[in-house]
């Protein structure tokens, strides 16, 4: 796969088009955009009191939905500005519990068609080597220029 | 599958369990236990704009959420003080966007060994009859009377 | 649901037409259409020592085939004439090691869109009550008309 | 991750403990192993009519099985001799209808604990570099030298 193309966003250019379109989920800060590439992006969920559950580990869902948002960035990082772009399944496993700190999603896309984009995500605790989840999700992507907000 | 032992809980207990052990989710009362028999739960989640995504719909994340929490109350109906049951896989199917209104979610346990539950759950938007989302869980279930918080 | 329109097959006009598309399958008789309902199949694999794995049970292959087959055979009784219906996803829970018998498995479509149908299927060993295997299937249905063999 | 231990295979000693365990898929020369690494392990499955479906393409239970297949032997590879491993849960994917020809199962641990190992299999057509099939499976692994047949 050649990229010759000029990519659709910077970091910074995703970043605020997030809070643009989803500002209840970006706005807070607790999700950063950490890398950029082909097929792929790093996104970092900063550690919150509020993503924990009993005995101290970080809650299912808010890993689930790291995973979700990674593979989401990944994609519109290659496709430019598809809001409405929705996942249409994700199958995760949890691998282990999570220590309380800030949690790094690094999502692959395995394949992007016109219309259905396949992805996996491998998620760690910031600092350590060993995977906490890993996620592969599909997503279901409009017709490109149907739904940018103008 | 015959239950002549006592139910662990009643639906106010078990209510009461969760906000004890899980106050962050739990406290605010988005969630509601609509139902409790052998082998299953029903859960509501309360309509809150803060579950939206773009487009008006509620967001994956929530809608996962609500499928891991009403598995986790199935269980705990069936198997008591369990609060570090965790959950070890998902694989969720989003069928429909939702309305953005209060969610049902209908947990049916398949298997209840005794370190493994298996369960599915079908998402109703409330006042609805079409699925708008199918998930498969596994939870891992601590050794009986190791966690109750005391 | 309301079905007025007529099924699109009777049992034996199905199977006569699943021996027609995949011979290599179905004429060997270890298949069997069991029902066909509503938005539901049930098909039996004939036991057969060539399905088996070491320790005497059934091997994951045959029961993922199984329930790959029963979704497939609850689309066509839906849907007609779809011979290039494909699985486009599977999530199997394998939950109890099978005896060396014959498998049931009931098939439920949760969703029948025109491009994408999502099923369930419960695998049983025969005349047992205890679920061996559970799955998840999504389908991608051609647009009718376009594949069925003259 | 080191591993200064001695490897408990070489490619032949572990085929040949496969065709002494799994005569029925492993004695038809249609399977080989391929490459075995540290926490992966290649595997091929030699084209056969057999196991093509209806539009010529191969049929999604032999890919099903090949990630199976190629799970366990990056299992057996790291491990030993522990014929009793059990797949517990599988995910699959089905990304392109795969061409009539061998197919390439290449899988990688992502973790493997004392009773249980998670892994994912990317599947090729041989000679291509799309992938065909991506899967995520778990497994259960017996205390070790519970079931070495003697």
């Amino acid at each position: 796969m050649s990229h010759p193309k000029p990519r659709p966003f910077t970091i910074d250019q995703l970043h605020a088009y997030l809070v643009e379109i989803f500002p209840q989920v970006w706005k807070s800060g607790d999700l950063r955009i950490e890398g950029l590439a082909p097929m792929a992006a790093t996104v970092r969920l900063v550690h919150n009191p509020r993503h924990l559950r009993y005995g101290g580990t970080v809650a299912g869902p808010a890993m689930f939905a790291l995973c979700d948002v990674a593979l989401y960035v990944a994609i519109l990082g290659e496709v430019g500005r598809v809001a409405h772009a929705v996942t249409t399944s994700v199958s995760i496993n949890f691998l282990l519990k999570p220590a309380p700190a800030d949690l790094i999603g690094k999502a692959r896309l395995i394949k992007l068609g016109k219309r259905l984009a396949v992805g996996e995500v491998e998620l760690y605790s910031d600092g350590t080597s060993d995977m906490v989840a890993h996620a592969v999700g599909t997503y279901s992507i409009p017709a490109r220029g149907d739904d940018a907000p103008s």
